[in-house]
């Protein structure tokens, strides 16, 4: 299914009595039951969920995916989605990158007293939704609700459960000299769409966050290709430089970069030359980094120029013995020169 | 290992250059990975976490039950305990209301900017030591920070996975009429252990949280009771009184209870007049209680009574066909009322 028609599936609030969360709906009592049972458990429903009880019972068998995420992005709804889709994609990604299908997702709630009950209605449709056309079940869930200016309206956390497909052998340990470095699309485009909204810093642009999963995409990916892929990373905060820079300190290999194969739209790359931003340091949703024996690249490249979101796949770099712990970065104009870890926080709350 | 070896298994804080954390703490960069680096990883460390991928991988097989739980406690320090004992016996608990051992814990901060980093480590602390006497591994995290003002020092998410015990038929539809209702110890503890140091409350007391897991407390219950155990629930938020009437409503029956059964603590009453509180409504964390077939109740009391915390564990009331939905309860001057689920919010941000 693709984004226009998830987000046509819309689901009209229920008529309630109350417009606003208030502290008695965290408190375990009526409000919090009359929270759940005035829509919310219905427009969420499952097996699991049904059950209402302090857990679920799944059924597992072999190697087991686990990622957790809180999520705090403000604003809460920004051009291309809100923190619930994200909550969703966020964590089902992060079981990807494990060589993962996720299926199991728990969804926990802190909400601010004051949060609009129309605009938690609006997050919870779109965290249905994602879950459904990603195909993983909400399984199980908690509440609590914080004094006002004690939050932020609305902070989310998604743990997902997966299974690891039986060919994968994905670890920083398994990345080899001559392992090329592939980028499934387009770089900082999340982060500019949350920028362009964020107060204070407003500017006119038609940038939408690419907040996506790839439950549908890794699985085939780890079918094909098995153990030739050797690493799996998606680039949120501190972007594709601090990733990149992690994998060296944890393999003690260097990576060699190409400038001008690192895809960012253009109109991405107009806003942060307006914002003194460096497109490798911003935080990313919808792409993923694949490091994998060069013999496997054609296929991999093939396979992803056809998946949505993916069409601008790029190669930008391999893995190199020389300048063990280092990401060098040739650049468009020839010059080489060192990317290290972000400093400081460019862009706080992005995910 | 009691409760008095755990807290004396301290762990120095090492030398750090900074003091309180800041949002550049969140931002996936070089004071993230400081922060982490700084001996965070290697307070928690164990073969899952060591890995530094966005994930974990587990080997899992039948039954599996996933619960989770995000803890906003205020004060984040209170007689007893601090947020981090709680978030992870809170978790372990939930896993083993489903007749199960905890065996995987995830962990997910949201810090609010200006926490001290003493402090941090201190709840980290607790988090080891108690995840280490209850046997669960934090396999994999999250942390995030947001603006002063836009938290409350401290959120932790855990979300918890255990083995479900091969003989548990654990549930609402599993109660029967005539099953003896149980709880663990006495009621309120907790509640009002917080309650004692909330800012604009305070008052002299020497009670204490009683949080604690069952983690090996369920597990030999579920070998010697099995499917005689119908359902396990820890009256949490709400108290006792909310999470009986939640049974009511599910399981179509109703219950009885015997006021002079249940057990509360001599000064916890004496706190709950004071502030005109009710101990049926004050959320509990160190009990739990038992749905089960009468003839093994026996064996049930024989062995709980020796287990720590559970010493005054008593047969409360009993499942009836009589007044379904409802909860009624005998006095201890002899009269009969109905019991209702708690309205609004007795005693915010508990757990």
């Amino acid at each position: 299914m693709d984004k226009v028609s998830i987000n046509q599936l819309s689901c009209p609030m229920p008529e309630l009595d109350f417009e606003i969360i208030t502290l008695g709906h965290g408190s375990g009592g009526l409000l919090s039951n009359q929270l759940l049972e005035s829509g919310v458990f219905d427009l969420l429903s499952n097996e699991y969920l049904d059950q209402h009880h302090d857990g679920a019972t799944i059924n597992l068998t072999g190697r087991t995916a686990v990622s957790t995420d809180s999520f705090v992005v403000s604003p809460v709804f920004f051009p291309g989605g809100n923190i619930g889709d994200l909550a969703v994609n966020g964590t089902v990604n992060d079981i990807n990158m494990c060589g993962a299908r996720a299926k199991f997702l728990t969804l926990s709630f802190i909400l601010e007293e004051g949060l609009t009950m129309k605009a938690f209605w609006e997050i919870l449709v779109s965290i249905r939704n994602t879950a459904n056309e990603a195909g993983v079940k909400i399984i199980t869930g908690d509440t609590k609700v914080v004094e006002r200016g004690k939050g932020d309206q609305i902070f989310i956390n998604t743990t997902g459960i997966g299974e690891v497909h039986p060919t994968a052998q994905i670890g920083v340990s398994q990345i080899k000299t001559g392992d090329q470095i592939i980028v499934s699309g387009p770089l900082a485009t999340h982060g500019v769409a949350i920028l362009s909204v964020r107060q204070g810093l407003e500017f006119e642009t038609t940038i939408r966050s690419d907040t996506r999963h790839f439950n549908h995409i890794v699985p085939p990916l780890m079918e094909a290709f098995g153990s030739h892929i050797h690493l799996l990373k998606d680039p949120t905060r501190g972007g594709l430089a601090s990733v990149l820079n992690e994998v060296c300190r944890d393999s003690r290999k260097g990576i060699d970069l190409l400038q001008t194969a690192i895809p960012v739209l253009d109109e991405v790359n107009g806003a942060c030359e307006l914002l003194g931003l460096d497109p490798l340091y911003v935080a990313n949703e919808g792409v993923f980094i694949i490091f994998a024996d060069s013999e496997v690249v054609p296929g991999i490249l093939e396979y992803l120029r056809q998946c949505e979101g993916c069409e601008m796949v790029s190669v930008i770099g391999a893995v190199t013995s020389d300048h063990a712990g280092q990401v060098v970065m040739q650049s468009a104009i020839g010059g080489r020169r060192v990317v290290n870890m972000l400093v400081g926080e460019q862009l706080p709350r992005i995910c």
